[in-house]
């Protein structure tokens, strides 16, 4: 692995921890600043479609998620970066017992270099092994 | 979107659904060729752990899938490409009744332009809105 590529792999999760560690005290703002307005996609283990823009994952998130969804911590595991000069895909881990949903979460987050910075253009989080959960208190978060 | 991108598209979606048409006659060669054998890792919603080599994916589906995975006909729904010049993502969503299990799957494919051509360095098959499923016929299939 070359310098480069470990200085992006280290500047990626350093923005996907920052949105974290915001999102998890109720603040949505680090999400929304790194989503790309230009495209966006995501699929959400609770939500049948997938998530198609900007504008219709910031009205979700506003709606049920900012001011709603807090945790005291969360674990933030097994990180990987495969990237390009100008796209990257971060896997991980995400585990947070929440306010509103037990997370055990396979997180893809494909990473695309926009004028203004790297921004979050597709976004996967989705159950790990969802035959194990007890879904009676699962509710969705978009 | 440029002529380029709408033929980069169709190329990719190409590329997964020779795939596919194999994948469901119990045939896995179509992405054992597509899977990068420099990069690699796979979440499946039926397993805890990402797998991280072309190695391990090899050994799981020639061990699980090859010659037992049928399916009469599957649904490839919604694909949507999101790419650079050396990368791409394609999002779709799957569904097939299959010998082994009722698929109705997220599907999240990272493509990278290799020397030999464009290959899959990341994939995730997760299940779509998993609590209204039944898991039990539900088996591994990696």
């Amino acid at each position: 692995m070359t310098n480069v590529n470990e200085n992006l792999t280290e500047e990626i999760i350093a923005l996907e921890k920052g949105a974290l560690d915001k999102w998890f005290k109720g603040d949505t703002s680090g999400y929304l600043n790194i989503w790309s307005q230009q495209q966006f996609s995501y699929f959400d283990g609770t939500v049948q479609q997938r998530v198609d823009s900007y504008e219709d994952i910031k009205e979700s998130v506003l709606a049920h998620v900012e001011g709603k969804l807090f945790a005291d911590s969360y674990d933030f595991e097994y990180p990987r970066v495969q990237a390009v000069d100008d796209m990257a895909v971060l896997t991980y881990q995400l585990y947070a017992k929440t306010t509103l949903i037990d997370m055990k979460y396979n997180c893809i987050e494909v990473y695309k270099k926009e004028e203004d910075g790297w921004k979050v253009i597709h976004s996967t989080w989705s159950f790990i092994r969802p035959m194990d959960m007890d879904f009676g208190q699962a509710k969705s978060i978009v």
